[in-house]
């Protein structure tokens, strides 16, 4: 059999394995698959250099399946690769099988979970930034991506990135079969709509085929040698190819072919093709860059220093000591303070200018490499790439990031740059770890736990200056929690973290005055939290407020009310959270306003100190 | 003075007074304010179509400041149409002043807060579709877009969706300054690199010289007569324009400037000049649907029916009777069951393809004119739209959101189809309402309740059919439970809501065949709860297991929690959620694996009903 009989027989398998794996499963997309098993074939047999036996091979291309419903086809082309047998390909979608619904990493040769659209480009982008400029390796990352999901937002921010940066080791394959979940796509078979898109954004566009191989094979050698910015290959293809039952009409998405049999049949029956995987060549052994060497940063009690301050000089120490950190920034580094870093390490600092979602996405990218990505923003945008971190999750990537301009505190600038609603959605994230400290070395250290903490990992610093009230040598393991002021004898407790834990402090000092013993715990921890402080607090004072800069859903009162819970440790608890929209006023005008300050917090502390509960 | 000195006259007073309530307020964006000057001052001297007396003339045009923090020019630009005076203009970002860090709609000319970058273009979308499809009356949307905002991918799904539409009634005006807050922007002063990207996607493209008012006079003339499409005027711009301390310069980003009088007497000094605003023109009277006519839905109780079905069928007939309820959805309508109101007002349903951020923008500014929208897609791709959700609060929308596909009840699909996190994320939006149906019925009035309700509600729908347990005369007001199973001499509490609640029901039956009698609360109203029958079960049964198809974290257990503390009602509360990541399986599997199923339900309770604490 001649290379390009092969490659048709090795699309039509794929299209059969696509069938019977859905048609075992029950459910899934083999339509969606059928479109794109030319452009898989031809990929597997010549293009793609890949070793299966060792998927962290460091010279590997890299195949992002962006259109993760095909999901079919990607196991289909495991299968014709001797990746995985006949068997497990049939245990598609069924209760503990590796080859779920939508690829995720469970299986070896995937590294991230796909299937809400609009993420595999930009998660391809952080791949092909990765390859250029950290590794240094000449791995190409080819992106399969459908038509439907061209309408996200999220694949701009990546093609114009990857043409800003231009990153010619970057393929994006867009499988045009005209036809969306519900009805076609805006732009069917327009095909030019596509070229004059990726072109303007400065990429190849290179039309196509999408079921002539030998097109296919020429389209991605060309890609292959375009020099100085990515190529877009942009094939035209049918959804559900090859079958007449479903071949290029609506209502056939996301269901297996009805009559299996006879589809197979009509493809020209069951194959059992080998594709010949290229080898992967040359160096493998990605660029290292020297530890510079640094010193943690230092703060003496009593001085006045933004937490977000500190992240900037923490993470600039930590690059210092760990070359395998780096840092994105969305075009507010200034803000963040990232810019520390980026002066101390231009070559891993990373601009993403304002495209949240592709920032994070690009650092799920990195960390799949082995690099260790801190991404900045302000807390309120981060929600902008919520999703893309849901998903991060599922890919079990390790993220830090850092929201910065928490709360209510941040003043002047109005509601639009508040973070209030962070601490929930990112608790809210499987796998989180959220923190929130309150003074200068607090951060820092924290910066530095998270080095190497799993799971996606949050920190929320403060736009204003607080004042210093850890010494530089205290230790701060997540977890854990702090006791600025405690007595054996305490009358309530006030629970706070950040900004609330200096309001906490001030309020103890009012409530002093009137004979009420308050102790404070800093509750930099939000999740996981110190079960133990909160239960002692509970048992031995029967009385708590907590206090947070933050709506009141679902953030620090919430997770001290699921830990005393949890324990069942009963106690009078009263919750403060900003429970009214402020606009814009000092930060001490804003606290006050939305009533979590000093006075608020005594005034809640004095009212359940005075009549306890019984404690537990 | 002739028009043209008179405009070039009022743009220096604009810049005049940018500095001014910069300099009073402490803080702002004199510069991004400066940059712009000149463009706004000829779109309010003879293009804008206001009447500053009655911001709510349906003739008027709209314009929305999609750079929100330039917010000193756009108040200055009020000032200079007499709608505001100078005192008021010193009052900027001063607690209590509606002139807001960023503007909000507490000023009655704002209809939407802006401040979170790249979501003003994605408004205007909303209301240019308003005028053509919905209102359909001649008013023009002017949105004012800054650089930096370009590389946000909301702003390119509402140049694809605009362009699509061919919203000749939409006109962008780029602010091409060159400076971002952190240094250059990716194309600096490459106005062709703008013009290309618009132009692909289907618009008119304007280059002017953004200081030259003569220029952007003529260029606004034509944008006004494009014919067939939208139209972007992108103007070369210096950020600072006219004050050579910071003009061009970086490092002036968000900073008054700061010899404000030297600054002052280089413009020439304060004006008050008044800007001569067109007045509306045509008909005022929108476009009204003509009610249909419906039946509501109704299920027989034992029918087996998907929750996402009777959203669709509500939602239809809902549309029959109420004209002005609008209907968007992001491309998986045959999913949430939109489709049926599609079918049935074709006129009202707004295909919004794979866009959830433009999606969502797009309802705000329906809703803005008036129309009720009601807006779809998975629930788990809500989280895409989340920072549009945020912003939509502080814009006081009233927003109609549905999200299908809750939980590892979807079965096969895979965690990246699950909406996990939404009842944790919505509740955490200001104004909000959560709300989580467990039957058809409960659905349909649910869904016509919401058509009232002010602010962010949420529906949450499953997969799945489940059996209707309520009948069809059933009244399910916001903020109530029902007690599909209740005794004076309950043992324990299980507390559920959508698909728990059948759990529960079955865990019932288990319990009763062990001796103990268990009350099942459906807490369809996740916010706000009904804290009466809360505290209720908590001192009758003392024992209460809440279980929900949601990560553990700010979800309907934290409520039930919350509401308890808040009553200081005593009772022992074990809390169901799921806490692992599944994979692929059929939704009982799936149930069990995620310890939320009928079995685990009742495990629990025997554990706290046996030993139940004391009741407070």
């Amino acid at each position: 059999m001649g290379r390009t009989e092969l490659r048709s027989e090795l699309g039509q398998q794929l299209r059969v394995d696509a069938i019977r794996a859905s048609d075992a499963g029950g459910s899934g997309h083999p339509t969606s698959s059928m479109s794109a098993a030319d452009l898989m074939a031809v990929l597997l047999d010549g293009h793609l250099r890949y070793d299966f036996d060792r998927p962290g091979d460091p010279r590997n291309d890299h195949l992002v399946l962006s259109k993760g419903h095909a999901s079919p086809l990607l196991y289909a082309a495991y299968k014709a690769a001797g990746a995985i047998d006949d068997a497990e390909l049939l245990s598609f979608r069924k209760l503990g099988s590796r080859l779920q619904g939508h690829p995720t990493p469970a299986i070896p040769w995937v590294e991230f979970a796909t299937g809400s659209l609009g993420q595999g480009l930009p998660l391809g982008v952080g791949l092909a930034l990765t390859g250029k400029r950290l590794d240094r390796l000449p791995y190409r990352v080819w992106v399969l991506c459908g038509d439907s999901e061209l309408a996200e937002g999220s694949v701009w921010e990546a093609f114009e990135h990857a043409g800003h940066e231009r990153l010619e080791n970057l393929t994006a394959i867009l499988d045009v079969n005209r036809l969306g979940q519900r009805g076609p796509t805006r732009h069917e078979w327009d095909l030019d709509a596509y070229a004059d898109r990726v072109r303007a954004f400065g990429w190849e566009a290179i039309e196509v085929d999408g079921h002539d191989v030998e097109a296919i094979d020429a389209a991605y050698e060309q890609a292959e040698h375009v020099s100085g910015r990515p190529a877009a290959v942009i094939a035209k293809t049918e959804k559900g190819r090859g079958v007449r039952a479903v071949e290029n009409l609506e209502g056939f998405h996301g269901k297996p072919v009805k009559d299996a049999g006879e589809a197979i049949e009509e493809l020209g029956g069951v194959r059992d093709l080998r594709a010949t995987v290229a080898e992967p060549e040359g160096a493998d052994r990605p660029h290292r860059f020297d530890g510079t060497g640094s010193q943690e940063p230092r703060y003496e009690v009593g001085e006045e220093v933004p937490t977000r301050q500190a992240y900037g000089e923490a993470l600039a120490a930590l690059g210092g000591r760990r070359p395998e950190v780096v840092a994105l920034d969305g075009e507010v580094a200034d803000s963040t303070h990232a810019y520390r870093f980026a002066e101390a390490h231009p070559e891993r600092f990373f601009e993403m200018y304002i495209a949240e979602q592709l920032m994070v996405a690009a650092a799920v990218g990195m960390q799949s490499r082995g690099w260790k990505p801190y991404v900045a923003t302000f807390a309120a945008f981060l929600s902008r790439a919520y999703d893309f971190i849901r998903m991060a999750a599922i890919s079990e990537a390790d993220l830090r990031l850092c929201g910065s301009h928490a709360g209510v505190a941040i003043g002047q600038d109005g509601p639009s740059q508040m973070g209030l609603e962070d601490l929930a959605s990112l608790r809210a994230v499987h796998s989180s770890t959220v923190l929130y400290p309150c003074d200068a070395n607090q951060t820092a250290r924290l910066v530095e736990e998270m080095a190497d903490r799993d799971g996606i990992s949050y920190l929320r610093t403060s736009r204003g200056a607080m004042p210093v009230i850890y010494p530089p040598d205290e230790r701060f393991p997540i977890g854990d929690s702090k006791l600025p002021r405690a007595s054996d004898d305490d009358d309530v407790t006030l629970v706070g973290a950040g900004v609330t834990v200096h309001e906490a402090l001030a309020a103890a000092d009012v409530l002093a005055e009137d004979g009420i013993t308050a102790r404070v715990i800093d509750l930099y921890s939000v999740k996981p939290v110190d079960a133990e402080a909160l239960t002692r607090a509970a048992s031995e004072t029967g009385a708590i407020v907590t206090v947070e800069d933050h709506w009141p859903e679902g953030g620090l009162g919430d997770a001290v009310l699921d830990t005393l819970a949890a324990a069942d440790a009963g106690a009078t608890v009263r919750k403060l959270a900003v429970r009214r929209m402020v606009g814009s006023g000092a930060p001490a005008e804003l606290l006050r306003e939305a009533g979590i300050d000093a006075d608020a917090i005594a005034g809640a502390a004095r009212a359940i100190a005075a009549h306890p509960a019984a404690a537990s």
